[in-house]
């Protein structure tokens, strides 16, 4: 067989890119973006980010620069998906929870050359540069604020702004399609940090190509149909809304922006402009719970919600897909490029609850997923009971931890990424994710789930939230102790110590009528909120080091550290946040 | 930012090979392949293939050696879609209507070390065989015999058969997993030509990438969702089944496969097996026309159509579609490996229709579609009107042709696949084919796309098929002459000049209303049957070619040629496969 050489024609790279264009040509008078009262169409979001590319190019962003972002789920955060690529350049997006002493760390590391922020978080700003007084120079480092795209606000001739930016910039698609050909689809499009810690910040590059396929995958996992309209309540930070940021302009979708994820919020949203999709954190359903019903003789379907993170309780799930809500449960992780698997939807309801506490079947983009004894690296059985390490590999896998060459290697040993996930396989092939690798309890030398014991009391009718860690015993080395925020009126404010003890034994002895009894937790904290990072994720760590201070049977002393008040809630992200 | 180098966990080849081990441990109860009593599971399907790929190792099949094969669609045939390229080799499935002559020219064009041939072809195999005397040991060209799964045909050890390759093959699929690692994603994994004529045949070669990438893309353009039961309809010799061959194992779906495409096998496997997709030409929908409507009250929806090869006349799909089937036009190439767009299905009916007619939207594997002028280069306005060609690139257009760097080197100018499609853009950005280049009619000056002619003539309640070419005219060079199948029961044995001319005038008088004038026909010529070829893609060239001897006004004749008998039919197969 002769060698045919590649072309022009069939030799191009692979990047989301593509998606924008294809939409402003396939889609021209579908919206892409709803803001409030600001829409814009697909042909306006690909003019605006042409203009934005070019803009930074004359400011000198070359290829590979760094261009950090802080900004809630608006316009330009998702503009900045596309434009700063389009440029050449890789996207930073920060979680906009972190302090200014956490975002500094990230931006030392990742070193910029400009960084978006919402002017919103202009006092967050201040700090920043206070803390980067001689680095600043040292890092060229440029901070352009993004106002309201209607704000009143007059901005100085001098002072850069993004809508200044957009406006000066080439509107002439051509030209611009020209300087943003991408060479290279191994060449990196953003840079996740998966923590916001000071101490060793892990940058995760990955690539147009990544990207490209875990797009597709996600598409073609969640069967997202044509034109959704898609909610924007997971933020798009979070490893860039897992890769919906891109999938909706592959889907001609409409992205409906929000600033605030609250009930109502979500609720106006999803009835004013008829949502379709939206992603989120389990501890999303808790807001959700919140709302009503949703009035599905007034829609066309249920709202589809994607949900990962981690393993949403099924008690939980079967709460909000009674709310209207259609439950596909993802796993994935900023080092797979977003979600790398999904579970099906098809079983009959009892079943389906069971699976979606499970994850699934490993997405299309992904070569191969296994779970492997972590020492022989030997596959476990497909028993639905031997736990090991979930190990995946394809290209859509990151390229590894930016100036990290140690984290790298230890990501990437044995020719696999090591997730440090812990999971089983069934029978039927759908992989059940146990928990982290540092979050499983062990007890007289067995494995407990932490996942296994939460689920059991989220079945509890008076549980709205529980976290269960490892607590030291002198016989086992460790045994469950459970954190638990009650549902409301259930946490009296005038409580006595002999309530909370019934409710102890109460919530005890219901999970040793559900659980092995050595798998029950021996100890129940009752908090008014559990403690969580700016993606909504319970800090377990934090949770840990409280019950490192427990000793079994003794008295429960719930800290004034730990019990956060809802009206300290900034407070409490500042602190978790750092975790 | 520092360079990341790839390593083995993140820089795997795209290949479709990886949806068949995924299948087996995602879906490992479901039926892959039902065939009259035959019935696998996916772990079947899986290991059936690792065997016989690691048997045609043993036979010397080394990385890009051709396989050819001929056979209908039966389980082999899906096997070797996976096998062939396990094994490092490039598949070759030949057009199965092919008479002898053709194949031979494209086995000494692609030079195969393989022919795999379905015993129902034992006579077609012997007349190859003497066509190739003494070809046949330059070639080295072992043909191996196909036998149903439980035949009890008795094969002589000597004589090596398709299932004893399997029967001896190396069962341990991790043993040939570490065999059959692709090394170059661009490497080619199947060999289809577009014709069999015995002139500068065109053998196009297309890759790993390009088959995995256009094979996620038809997915996702359909909508195709978890699970589907796929009928098929299409021959899997065409373009690789439009990827579907690789697309059902991708979504873990049940293929039924069937050998003869009749009415009665068609309807009796939708209902037997609850068939939820199938593609197909437009031709055969006339054959569907032909049964029972489907009882959808006994389905959960109907079953999903995926028609392409030649625009489908609206009236067609519309009365299709009350049958109980979801129609979906999509346009492809050979050359571009498969479907290259779909339409959308969200509009109302009777806007559906018109835009079934159309196609729609470029796939998202592609990188970007486009209608240019073919002279000056320029992109054509999106007013619907303007003609041009179609150009497109990407990722999953082809390698380009085997052995034929001329051919290679047109398709392939100006940096763009040159499809030779003629079409327009409307501006709601949907692409609509007019035509292929070459069957554009030309009357004085004026491009006559004979597929809106076509249209017209199908909405005539008394017209089965109408196929419309050019006919010299001595004022305007070309004008439309129109070839007409009437609906059973108006083609009445006793024929009478009279009363074709009576028909001929109602026809021309419908398409007046209905047309501009000067794009009407000028001459409708009636027969039994349209000549097509083996995919059932009526043969315009020889229409072509009959109304060059006619002139415009005179009497027309229909010559024995032509009239072909349905008595005939398998004479006229031969006949017209050699077009």
């Amino acid at each position: 067989m002769d060698k045919l050489e590649l072309c022009e024609a069939n030799n191009v790279p692979l990047t989301p890119i593509t998606f924008l264009k294809r939409a402003s040509e396939c889609y021209p008078t579908r919206t892409s973006i709803i803001n409030g009262q600001t829409r814009f169409t697909w042909p306006q979001t690909y003019d605006r980010c042409c203009r934005l590319a070019s803009s930074l190019i004359s400011l000198n962003i070359a290829k590979n620069d760094v261009v950090s972002v802080v900004a809630p789920n608006i316009p330009a955060m998702y503009e900045m998906h596309f434009a700063v690529p389009m440029a050449g350049a890789v996207l930073n997006p920060i979680n906009t929870r972190l302090d200014a002493t956490s975002i500094t760390a990230i931006l030392r590391h990742a070193k910029p050359k400009i960084l978006f922020i919402d002017r919103s978080f202009e006092p967050l700003a201040r700090e920043i540069l206070l803390l980067l007084p001689c680095e600043n120079s040292q890092l060229n480092l440029r901070v352009i604020y993004i106002d309201e795209i209607n704000s009143p606000r007059v901005v100085s001739p001098e002072e850069l702004g993004y809508e200044g930016l957009i406006q000066r910039g080439e509107p002439t698609a051509l030209l611009v399609s020209r300087m943003f050909r991408i060479q290279d689809e191994q060449d990196p499009i953003s840079l996740n940090y998966t923590s916001g810690t000071t101490a060793d910040p892990k940058g995760v590059v990955v690539t147009h190509r990544g990207t490209y396929l875990s797009t597709l995958s996600a598409i073609i996992g969640w069967e997202m149909g044509t034109c959704p309209v898609y909610l924007w309540t997971l933020p798009m930070f979070h490893c860039n809304g897992w890769t919906f940021t891109w999938a909706t302009a592959a889907r001609g979708g409409t992205n409906v922006c929000m600033r605030n994820v609250t009930a109502p919020e979500i609720y106006k949203n999803i009835e004013m402009h008829n949502v379709t999709h939206m992603c989120c954190a389990p501890t999303v359903f808790n807001i959700l719970l919140r709302g009503n019903r949703l009035d599905l003789s007034q829609r066309s379907g249920p709202v589809h919600v994607l949900t990962g993170g981690s393993p949403p309780p099924p008690a939980l799930v079967k709460k909000v897909q009674r709310f209207g809500f259609q439950v596909m449960h993802a796993y994935g992780l900023t080092e797979a490029t977003g979600i790398i698997d999904t579970i099906l939807n098809l079983l009959p309801e009892n079943q389906q609850m069971e699976l979606k506490a499970r994850q699934g079947l490993g997405i299309l983009g992904l070569a191969e997923v296994d779970i492997k004894n972590n020492e022989t690296q030997e596959s476990v059985p497909r028993d639905g009971k031997t736990m090991g390490e979930i190990f995946m590999k394809g290209s859509s896998i990151m390229k590894g931890y930016l100036n990290n060459p140690k984290a790298t290697f230890e990501a990437f040993k044995h020719g696999w990424l090591n997730t440090g996930d812990v999971g089983v396989i069934h029978p039927d092939g759908h992989i059940e994710i146990k928990d982290r690798s540092k979050y499983i309890i062990i007890s007289g030398g067995e494995n407990i789930s932490s996942v296994e014991v939460e689920n059991v009391l989220y079945k509890h009718p008076k549980v709205l939230e529980a976290a269960v860690v490892a607590m030291p015993h002198p016989t086992w080395g460790e045994t469950p102790c459970a954190f638990v925020v009650l549902q409301r009126g259930e946490d009296d404010k005038e409580d006595c110590e002999d309530k909370s003890l019934t409710r102890e034994r109460d919530l005890i002895n219901f999970c040793r009528d559900n659980l092995p009894h050595f798998t029950c937790p021996r100890k129940v904290v009752f908090l008014e909120e559990l403690p969580k990072n700016g993606n909504g994720k319970i800090l377990k760590p934090k949770l840990r080091d409280i019950a490192k201070g427990l000793v079994d049977d003794s008295k429960v002393n719930v800290t004034s550290e730990i019990v956060q008040r809802r009206e300290d809630k900034l407070r409490v992200d500042r602190i978790t946040s750092r975790l």
